[in-house]
């Protein structure tokens, strides 16, 4: 089962009717966004065990969670708990970005125990096995690399990102841009200095087809990585990464041809004024092609508060027409995410894209405020909890301080203008009304 | 002392000289700002132990932290502590909100110990006093709204919450207009209900002259409050919420002409794809008058995460033009906010402030995070955090997981791309430079 396949012969797969059913969209807008290149849907058709989840025009803002183990800290019970913690508080997805321990292993059981797509950067397990064999990165095998890649995608992995964009031109023009942070990108930096040091292409661009029959046979989606994404604000909308974007756009005509799914990654750090750019850059050069962003940060100077720096990119972005949001933690930038932060991180990326939702117009979005709109005025406390986007805490924080009066809340407490106004503006509606 | 007119007779006075270098613009910037209206100084002639701050075009984005009792949780040690934790966490201003409690003598202790500019919203303490008469809100009588704004600007009030816009004319057209949550502002439901059973025009519009003439002699700013902001999205930038705008754009020019400074105030809820408008609506109606946004808030439905949701709405309306951010804790709609919602509140409004001023261009703002940029390049931990929003935090997280490898992070670990890049492009560049 191929989905761009089917979706040219103008056959509606199940997975279509269940995104379409999950989107309150019709069918044909799934099929037809598959055909047309601007939905994927990112499941592997090996990966039985979760929700086909789709992305793209017309769709829910997604957010994913990356989660995985560093050499410095690695357990498999702790990235089980990540994810299940990652997909309670509401991700989409996850991405398994393990580079500490038993690799293999953490990635099976992800597969084995998630409801939702999993994606993993394939560069990651090359770099760990390359190294382990007592050798540099740039000592790498690109048959190594591949193979993992088909391990990866037998295994069931639903999407993978790779870094087809950091090919000798680009890095020709990150160096004749000159930049602060250069690359910032962990797969990204591995290709550079690859092709650096061998003097060589990359091979993900040169062997690009034989990347794309892996990817076709498991129907994997492939997630075009930005290995020339900004990591500071001074960095961002500079010559290396639209140079990079311009190749992710070809690569991703020659893919969408080969009946290969596409997303394209995107920045990264981004100041404020630059995002909306950005997002429609992205959607000029890639032919439409959903875009899945990191971010984007809009400040370089709030570690520890990312999950905030970049609700506010993403939620820009979003609303700009970004399809796919990857989560940023709190602990950005200065440790690897704990289970809190994972929580907070997901957290602060559905607000994000549920405010870019609003902006869409995607069926659903702006009825769930108005629900809790008319909850809020009908000072209904167990409704409007009930309808909070991360219900266990809007409770404790309203029980660690309930009111005198039972139905308003301590900040106004008597002065509830909820209360107050109603029976005033109904008094003097009924008055006007005898005139 | 008044700004107004100093600035009118081509005066630098010595508070305009503190504003422009703080924000490093001329004082000629700050005297013209003033002059034409488009900048104020919030000091009280009477309040000298604080620092003036300016407020308006071309100068940073202020930020503002509510604090203060309600009936529910009163105890004047806790709001000082409150007062001395927004400021350390960076706020411009605090507005001591207090309806519980010995409220007269909490803002006297807080005036006597900031360090920054307090306002207030006068009528609420006129609410407080007509209900402890045993008489209901709406029989409050006019003169003692008065004799309260006279006292609070006698003993140093920097700046006032007047809910002038709140007339006849406005809440007929909310009547007409059809809301789900009506009022949501505390002080505009007060003057809604005094209106509606009294038959009256808001005093303090139909004695607007009276409230000018005590601002003048104590150079209180006028910050003339949104009654009508919307509580929720479905509500946002609505006819009532414009029609107050209107009367409040001709109020603004009343005052100035009287010498009286004027800031603006604004939502509320509003949905993403609205901030923008919201701003510039307000800057033509009121001739470039400050903006004082409350958020926005992007989304109802996070209640236990507003400081996020205003984080965003306050980040992009920022970087429209609004001039001045109050902040929204995670507490918000659900009870009164403790210290550590007072702290976080700060912070995440400050990253949107922070965030705005980049897209503004205020001077020294992207030069933080360029500097920022650097210490991560160079792998620069102490650096980084001694430049970070809030350096107890992100040394705190840092700490919590230190990597084996001690210029790295536990993220990446051995794999950091900020470790790796540089000397391979470095060696390339020499080896360009040679041929």
């Amino acid at each position: 089962m191929n989905q761009i396949i089917e979706a040219r012969k103008g056959n509606i797969t199940p997975e279509m009717e269940a995104v379409a059913r999950a989107e309150s969209v019709s069918s044909e807008h799934i099929r037809g966004g598959i055909e047309n290149g601007t939905i994927v849907i990112t499941r592997n058709n090996r990966h039985r065990n979760i929700t086909p989840l789709g992305v793209g025009r017309g769709l829910r803002t997604k957010i994913n969670a990356n989660i995985g183990t560093s050499k410095d800290r690695m357990s498999i019970p702790d990235e089980i708990e990540k994810l299940k913690v990652a997909v309670a508080a509401g991700a989409d997805a996850v991405m398994d970005l393990s580079t500490g321990g038993p690799i293999i292993e953490i990635r099976k059981e992800i597969l084995k125990q998630s409801t939702v797509a999993i994606g993993t950067v394939p560069i990651y397990q090359a770099a760990v096995e390359t190294v382990g064999q007592g050798k540099s990165i740039v000592q790498m095998d690109p048959d190594l690399l591949f193979r993992v890649i088909d391990e990866q995608a037998e295994e069931g992995v639903d999407f993978i990102t790779v870094h087809c964009g950091v090919t000798r031109e680009s890095v020709e023009r990150l160096r004749t841009q000159g930049r602060i942070m250069d690359v910032v990108s962990r797969g990204g930096a591995f290709h550079l200095e690859w092709i650096i040091t061998n003097d060589a292409e990359n091979p993900l661009y040169e062997q690009y087809d034989r990347l794309l029959e892996i990817a076709k046979k498991y129907d994997v989606t492939l997630s075009l990585g930005d290995g020339m994404r900004p990591g500071c604000l001074a960095d961002a909308t500079d010559r290396a990464q639209i140079q990079e974007l311009i190749t992710l756009g070809e690569l991703r005509d020659h893919a969408h041809e080969a009946g290969v799914q596409v997303m394209i990654e995107g920045p990264g750090h981004v100041p404020i004024n630059q995002v909306e750019t950005n997002i429609r850059i992205q959607k000029e050069l890639c032919k439409g092609a959903p875009f899945y962003v990191l971010g984007p940060l809009v400040t370089d100077v709030a570690p520890g508060y990312d999950h905030i720096t970049s609700a506010i990119g993403g939620a820009i972005a979003g609303a700009a027409g970004a399809d796919f949001l990857c989560y940023v933690t709190p602990s950005e930038h200065l440790r690897l995410p704990d289970l809190e932060d994972v929580r907070d991180g997901v957290i602060a990326s559905r607000i994000a894209a549920h405010a870019a939702d609003i902006a869409k117009g995607v069926p659903g979005a702006m009825e769930w405020d108005r629900e809790m709109a008319r909850r809020r005025k009908a000072l209904d406390w167990k409704g409007q909890i009930e309808l909070s986007i991360n219900p266990d805490r809007a409770r404790k924080l309203r029980e660690s301080s309930l009111p005198k009066e039972s139905d308003v809340c301590s900040m106004c407490g008597e002065f509830c203008s909820m209360k107050g106004v109603s029976k005033y503006l109904k008094k003097d509606g009924r008055k006007k009304q005898a005139r």
